[in-house]
């Protein structure tokens, strides 16, 4: 049997799910299920306790491509094979999203809200794209996309990763050494790193610090990552000029907080990259099918890496 | 010599102009010169009489695309070339400015900032590029580049033009009769028409409201092809949602308009495509050049067609 937790869309994932795998028996949470009968989960961010008892469990399909949290569960028999989204539609989407982010910055559209406000009308030197300084924090499968478009769009783009890859029109800095010199010529830093024991408060005010002045920061990685005290100082003396921001330490985002009232910040709630149901399934599908012919599946977690 | 006129940026076009051109003299307006001593104009809307006395002049250089006012100018000798702008990443900014309104109506930032001013967290359903359906008024080089970009990046786009353009992945419409066809499906109206006679007051209330409800209109065209009367009365009624206006009847708009502060108008002082000095330089230095060696220069201005 499959076993599926959703927050939303639950009757939709569970309707294409049955129809994709009719072999299957395809079960929705809260519908009340014996535990041991259980021989694959599909999940985002079930309660407490959601794993209990299920002695026969195969795997795990994780909907979206962040697992930290599932891998944090006492629920979970580390045996289980996790298997996250790779892609699955939210690739192009974060690159919606990013995109909206540098232009926003590049085309000043946060000054010309400002003189909107005060109904004045003038014209602001343009930068050009080709003049735009991108940094992208995370060359995976979803940074890697965004980072070459961006550049096949005429940016100036740099990457940062681990270990380094080599992306057509992306200037590649690796490693703890490269992070500065990324740093240093990033007009726009974009946070696509996933969230690992790592990249946690990596951005805090020494880093930020070694940004130029006057640069913007958009964060569609992980809250967690972004050292949320050190940011608002940054934003508050202008060494930050602007922030678009989807993700945070603690979510969602608590009404006092000053993020949400902060003028040189734009928020969302978590919505850079949704998981899209039709693609979501697909590759799910494809995965079970994979691992039931010991075939290696898409998106396996590798629990020692974190993602 | 070459003499300089620019309301804005002057010391830099002298700056650049004189670096890529040693060998010649480049003065700049107000700096007095004797004119009979001018080879060559570099301008933007100078001042009447700015040519009287230029005996040797061999070529002007206009700083932008347009050229219907040097040409109905009494001082400039009608034999004397005229070379405008051609493209000089004005297209390229216009593609930038579209898919800023583009994403923002998709991604439904205007919600997200609304709900930011509340504290409200919540998710609105995403709608993916591909089912997003972009109708652009004129396909000519900036209207046809913007229009294949965004069809390239996944959205759903027509084009519309007087005479119909096969362009790849954008639907054709073509004359008054495929105006109300492609209105009909513009979940998002570009407007780029270049300004004629035709296309004055174009888009009034009879045209609007052909489009969906909830649809959205950007206008970086010309602002005479819009009645705003009209385009206030849809706004308040919500058959459009958005607007992202660049252009209006009267530049600057005037402080009592209430296009400034409708709540779903974001409005920017004529800045979708600036021109900029770099590529403005080389390009003027590319047609100096050609000139000097008898070749025929790119944009060179036919006073029988007026472009």
């Amino acid at each position: 049997m499959i076993y599926l937790y959703s927050a939303q869309d639950g009757e939709r994932y569970q309707h294409l799910l049955q129809q994709a795998l009719p072999q299957h028996q395809v079960c929705c949470w809260p519908q009340p299920v014996e535990a041991a009968q259980v021989s694959y989960g599909v999940v985002w961010n079930p309660p407490a306790g959601f794993f209990a008892g299920m002695t026969q469990l195969q795997a795990v399909f994780v909907l979206g491509a962040g697992v930290d949290r599932i891998l944090r569960r006492d629920d979970l028999d580390p045996a289980v094979p996790v298997i996250r989204l790779s892609d699955a539609g939210m690739a192009q989407q974060m690159l919606e999203y990013v995109l909206y982010g540098v232009l926003h910055v590049q085309r000043r559209m946060d000054q010309y809200q400002r003189q909107q406000q005060h109904r004045q009308w003038q014209a602001v030197a343009a930068t050009a794209a080709s003049e735009t300084r991108i940094g992208v924090l995370g060359l995976g499968e979803i940074g890697g996309k965004v980072a070459q478009a961006l550049a096949a769009m005429g940016y100036a783009v740099a990457g940062w990763s681990r270990q380094g890859r080599q992306l057509p029109g992306v200037a590649d800095f690796v490693g703890e050494q490269g992070l500065p010199a990324l740093l240093a010529r990033s007009d726009i830093l974009v946070n696509l790193l996933p969230a690992t024991a790592a990249t946690r408060g990596l951005l805090g005010s020494e880093l930020l610090r070694q940004l130029p002045r006057g640069a913007a920061l958009i964060n569609a990685g992980r809250g967690e990552q972004v050292d949320e005290a050190a940011l608002l100082g940054m934003l508050d003396s202008g060494h930050l000029r602007f922030a678009l921001l989807d993700v945070f330490v603690v979510e969602p985002l608590e009404s006092v907080h000053p993020l949400w009232s902060h003028p040189a910040v734009l928020l969302t709630p978590h919505i850079a990259a949704m998981t899209l149901a039709e693609p979501a399934v697909a590759q799910i599908v494809a995965n079970l099918q994979a691992l039931q012919q010991g075939l290696p599946p898409q998106g396996l977690v590798l629990r020692e890496r974190g993602y």
